[in-house]
């Protein structure tokens, strides 16, 4: 039996490689690929492939080349969502993992272009990868405007606006973070052809673990140093950002975190998927 | 015999009201939908997406609703880039078709992500309305780094560089303006399912018309006034910008226009492709 930590080990250098090796050559022009590179090779967690990846493992699939592909895609589209989110007009950080961010290393042009050319050959990578307009469909729908980019918007709406209730806050931080954490477990029991009994205990552990990283996120914000977190923490109080945390207090926020991992372990019960309950534990350094 | 005037005159309007009753339905919020509408229902021609529609009349294949969503999903596409380049990072325009744009209406944030929005939705209508992975594989690589978004950069780097020379702006404009038209051309040929042959034909025209649509877009700023444009024209040269233009004079210009002109037509010879060649009488305005 596979634990995470090891499905881990394996996968992240693999994704890393894949990226790495893949990027400039779907770019016409080198320093614009070093730029989108810059951000995309920063050190991040590698979270959402290998969400997909571990879904894939868990139902018995395969993991190749097409595969790896497919969930490197994701990750672009991911990291074009950081870029744009840092920008000047939206939350305007000068750090990101410690570096500092596309804007202030390269200017604000190259990184309003380098989330955009990360946005679409994300999407090709997907589309190659899977061979499948289904695929292509559900990441389109997590990252559009009923999905994440509309997150985004009521995220820039709700700031510095006392009016704004729970619930709404509650929407906006799904939108923003759990519709992509959904969307990779949903494209892998699509691309694993998963049947519809079997992919919606996915889907549910996928909205437990999506809703669960916007608490552990804001959690982090609060419970780590500058330093640990590689950004400015402590941030969100100060610049009026409505968050699940600021609206209901940290120990709610906790409560609500662990009852998040019971009903995601409940969700994949009877499913050999150890290695994708695993990644509830991200979720412990913060409760 | 369908003429262009007849047919752009048919499809105009049903590209038009399509765009209308479904990017609200797309939007998690009512304002962002109003956001993203603004610049899609601003009086554009209608190129791509009637280029597309007339290249699979031409194919004799018919026209039903799911060819228009895909029709559609390449103007909002469109608009995305237009919306985007606009931006005061970019090419800080105020105006745009004789109406603000986006970013002086509504802020740069809400710009940015209009944008965001418009890009991953158009692909999702593609990706619906033609079930085909592979005209996801044409879009994206037609304005992703290696396409659009890389002949964007190119501009932003080459502007006010005097070293610059003609082949680089060429390959620049290429990105820029041509990929798109190229593969609205391309992804009709997928979707009627013709033969490489045939294909290939219709993607030599297309090759023609996008390098000459570049080419009379630069003439256009130089012949129209202001008003006429509805954008600020004679820009280009006062901010540093070079174009093919500003390279090989007006004279020139025109000629190359002509002779691709002559190259589309024939092209197309044999083929039942009347409409599609109409589209050439667009550039008669400024020769």
């Amino acid at each position: 039996m596979t634990t995470f930590k090891e499905f881990q080990a394996k996968y992240t250098p693999i994704i890393n490689d894949y990226l790495e090796q893949n990027l400039a050559k779907e770019s016409d022009d080198p320093r614009f690929a070093e730029i989108m590179a810059y951000s995309v090779m920063a050190g991040g967690k590698r979270l959402r492939p290998l969400l997909f990846l571990a879904t894939l493992d868990s139902l018995g699939k395969d993991i190749d080349q097409k595969a790896v592909q497919t969930a490197c895609g994701i990750e672009l589209i991911h990291t074009y969502s950081l870029i744009h989110d840092d920008l000047p007009a939206m939350d305007n950080d000068d750090y990101r993992r410690g570096k500092l961010t596309s804007h202030k290393k390269w200017g604000e042009a190259e990184a309003i272009l380098a989330g955009d050319g990360l946005l679409p050959l994300g999407i090709q990578w997907i589309a190659e990868g899977s061979q499948s307009a289904k695929l292509v469909e559900i990441i389109t729908k997590a990252v559009g405007p009923a999905g994440m980019v509309g997150g985004q918007y009521l995220d820039i709406d709700t700031t510095n606006n006392d009016s704004v209730d729970a619930q709404t806050i509650d929407h906006m931080e799904w939108l923003k973070t759990g519709c992509l954490i959904l969307a990779s477990v949903e494209m892998a029991t699509a691309f694993a052809g998963a049947a519809q009994e079997q992919a919606a205990k996915y889907l549910d552990f996928a909205k437990d673990f999506g809703r669960g990283y916007q608490l552990y996120d804001d959690l982090v914000d609060i419970v780590e140093t500058s330093e640990e977190a590689g950004k400015l923490t402590h941030k969100d109080q100060e610049v009026g950002k409505n968050n699940s945390l600021t609206m209901q207090g940290a120990a709610e926020t906790r409560q609500e975190l662990k009852d998040l991992i019971a009903k995601g372990q409940a969700a994949l019960a009877g499913e050999k998927a150890e290695v994708l309950l695993g990644f509830l534990d991200l979720y412990q350094k913060v409760l």
